[in-house]
């Protein structure tokens, strides 16, 4: 079959790989859509995120939805014919993290288009079929790729236990802190502000729930954000960027004894925390990773209108144009909000 | 009446104030034992903590004791005579925090030794009547001080939510560390590490609930804490130290989906965290702000002889000596562990 | 003043009683409107609510607000001349239960309209000018007074740590519960079932955000639900009615490892809990016991437009009717939602 | 192989039926010994527990250990040999319950020794390789067995997110109520109450941590602890008794606030709570089902000689005379604790 592979920092080419061949519990897809993710671009321009560093020349993609071809002999055939939005990395199920419901942190659960486990830049991907979740026909392919950036943002907003009416900062306004903020506006948030470093998503922020966006090369996003709650700070801060200074605002924006939540990934290896009014805050920083079971109720957010994904669909590529769709979100402009690769 | 100031960095001297008055809710303590604690280290050596900085002479001290002399109109009179731990840092138990039982991060809390409060080093001291606490015949003037620190220790395993037969790293064996480890023991902790700078601190470590200490001077503190958890992690990494450099070192220790608890007190306003390890494991971390209503169990847990606080008393002075108390502590060696002030 | 005191069941009459005068930190309130609550039925037509009876004459009332007439020596001077929604209920602030941010079972809370203290249908009352929260112009005083039970609400939606998509039923869809039915559905519900005994309830329900609500006259409940949800159960059962069968019907239809809140009162001592099937589930019950501190939130969503209370008000009568505000309620037709006493 | 089978109240016979085959995941177990739990009782004399009935001749006994003879294609080798405490019930590991880690209330659990699932009263069971805990050799056979009850004692506090210094009631003091006194001590719980009906068991409780036991014939036991608590009542509440009265005392003796564990089994499918006062209260209430990857920390508390297991076995049984056990275990006297089946 035809795949993309990573071989470089910006070398990316179409090569053929044998098709895979569904084990026994798993679901062969025909994959119709896949989506680019921040975290690809680290492996893409960097061909690493921190200490994990691709070696072998790679198939990137793990935001994708396609159509189940087969299934093995121990897998539902229900599935078959089906369109379904795949959650990837496959945990062992067996360790105490998988037991004890962290199954996102199962030290040997296998993330496709993280190295070493290929990604979804191919034509057919063969997977563990209870992490595919069919998707009812109004849902596209490209949607459907989408269910997986919008269960990390719903794995934010379940990591944060946002109480209604709470105050909400979300640094980033990319396609995850747009996600993020549209769960936030769901679960009942109170004032939602935003900041970016790039003006167009600025300016679209106020149709994805944030009531106040600001554009934080003009602006000191600190100042800004404890102003406009007079002081006192909001009660929750969520890092969506790919910055290294992102998380240090969340300290510093959040109110006495509130929340962080970081799921921005800044590609290096260590960040700065202002410790000190950290401490004296009482603030509770959680990292966010992934998701938990969170495709299911995705779903049906999308399907029952409640989340909008399409029109964060931006720019669509052939698969033989896959590296031209990571050169556009590379160069972080062009109104792209989310790229897709589509066949 | 007397009472010791701090002017500059090393420079502390007797001078005579005012004795103070009780207000109608107050009760006047006449102050037995002052504890000199880490975070008085930082104010007596650099004159701040991070950005909160003494701008005029202040008395220095909040982990105190002594005997109720009298009481205002409106508190409890049956306090006269008894001697009490005072609980300090007064909140104004009307704002939201406050009220929502977060009275530690109170916005305009009063905390005794802070600026711009003056704090124990005197021989009397004018506190909210609520937050005195009445200690049995058995318990000392300078055990009864040693209730603030133990205080602190049972917060840290309250954030901590720890689950008996987890496993525990405590980084920095100084009293809070040697507290938080009683603690953690008490509270059913599995194998509990921990980690030092001080060899004498390393050697009495197992006589407070320690399994393993080690010399962090000798050793590296995240490879051993690995190794000894067969690569695994700690469910719960405690940094109980002064250090910049502990609070990475307890994400790096943390097992996957584990949580960190930042009690000690670097002195400096940034820290570096690594950002990418914690992400991945979805780490939580969560700073301690001294206590939360934790005075009682405190006491009661002294009284019962559960946790011993008299054999960390390693150094007393008298109150006239208050700088030398000060001054070796600073030292960081001599085999102190808590060195008291006392009347 | 003019008052309205309960003597007997289904006596109440208008009576002259002194004026309160604010003590320094209470303001004096001069109410314009008192919502009639479900408890206060209780009082109204049985003189107690399980063993707590009334024993003495007693003014009812405690869902109320209106004019600051004047403040106490220690009361914000600011509050003077501004509508506002009154908390009630005044906790000790001393107690372990309110240190820790528990106030709302604060064992010497002194709450209005419950035996011994008097209520709101009444001209005036003085209380704890922090427990006074301003309401914007926009809002009237009755729907100010509808702040109460909208806290009861956020509340119940808090204890119960709703997540979003979470399915949810609601048993009763009176006042309480048509707006707890709004604050899940703020807070990100997904499909939410309700029930009731009243057809015209019934037929309301959608308008707060029920997706399918029932007669339970003519239906059976835990059979509906379960079919509504095939099978699984709701992953939150809320109980907000007078009834002695709806907490059982609560555990019955929760998912394995689902929340119950109980927020409905029944008015008797004992109730009767299916422990066979709770303990298979493996549920968790929490009984929600008024507010704490939502009265903000809860004035801040109204302010928005978030959340409708004017509609729910059905029925107005003044002081002098009383009496024939609580007979109507008490008869619990003619399409009553809430009823109140408008000055 | 020999097995012994219920077929009707009181009637249980050794018979023989099919040794067990290992498949690709499972090992197959020598069982050594089986304990004879209060649950068991329901069946062997009533048939059922709650609607949970036995309709055809079942092999009762879940508390189980033994040594693995032999193990599937799939499963770990180097279990071959091995003595391991089996942790009873097989979840799915696919459904939403299971992936959000609370596997314990998986609908298609198979649990042996409950129907349909025959259990450990035989020579071999064949269970998935995962849920087989290797013991080290100083642990018994017979001890390994109680590895599952001290399993869900932890759980019990788990659940109950005990607090160092918390006070404690534990009602019934069976092998449950004796194994959570245990672990609630070790987990730093402040005074434990204890009552049971049983007087040999109140004259043993002190053995297990209960600072003070009740004989609940001669008592009552909601005065005394009330009494016991200066009329606070307790933290934490844990029912660990077999016994329809016993969760109502639970939401009596707890403090405002306050969470009841629900452990024991009544055998009943309704039981009555005093919801008036649980309101006022705002009590949880939690119940227990059984246990959530326990049993790894139970066997190293064991290994460590934290907890006691073995002096609570008191009576054993060769597998022919499982009758003989039973009917001594359901006749509640002669100083039973544990009974445990021996081959």
């Amino acid at each position: 079959m035809k795949a993309v592979k990573w071989f470089a920092p910006h070398d990316m080419r179409l090569v053929e790989v044998p098709k895979p061949a569904p084990k026994p519990h798993e679901a062969l897809i025909r994959i119709e859509s896949t989506g680019v993710c921040g975290s690809d671009m680290h492996y893409y321009t960097d061909g690493r995120i921190g200490k994990t560093i691709i070696t072998e020349p790679l198939i990137l993609g793990h935001e994708y939805a396609g159509i189940v071809e087969s299934v093995g002999a121990d897998a539902n055939p229900a599935l078959v014919g089906k369109r379904v939005a795949v959650e990837p990395g496959i945990p062992c199920l067996k360790c105490e993290h998988c037991l004890r419901g962290r199954y996102n942190v199962c030290t040997t659960l296998q993330f496709p288009g993280g190295p070493p486990y290929d990604g979804a830049l191919a034509e057919y991907s063969a997977v563990h079929a209870a992490f595919c979740f069919p998707v009812p026909d109004a849902i596209t392919a490209a949607e459907a790729a989408m269910i997986e950036p919008l269960a990390v943002a719903l794995h934010t907003i379940e990591l944060a236990h946002l109480m209604p009416g709470e105050t909400v900062a979300i640094l980033g306004l990319g396609p995850i802190g747009l996600l993020t903020a549209q769960v936030a506006r769901l679960a009942g948030a109170g004032r939602i502000l935003g900041t970016d470093l790039l003006g167009y998503r600025v300016d679209v922020a106020k149709r994805y729930g944030v009531d106040a966006a600001y554009n934080a090369q003009t602006i000191d996003s600190v100042e800004t954000i404890l102003r406009e709650t007079n002081g006192r700070g909001v009660d929750l801060a969520i890092d969506c960027a790919r910055s290294t200074l992102t998380p240090a605002i969340a300290c510093r924006v959040a109110r006495p004894a509130g929340r962080c939540i970081l799921t921005g990934i800044s590609g290096e290896e260590y960040g700065q925390f202002p410790v000190d009014i950290a401490r004296r805050k009482e603030l509770t920083i959680t990292w966010c990773r992934r998701f938990r079971f969170n495709f299911q109720t995705a779903i049906d957010l999308v399907a029952s209108g409640r989340i909008d994904v399409r029109s964060l669909i931006t720019h669509s590529f052939p698969l033989e144009q896959s590296r031209d769709a990571f050169e556009l979100v590379s160069r972080a402009g062009e109104n792209v909000l989310k790229t897709s690769v589509d066949q």
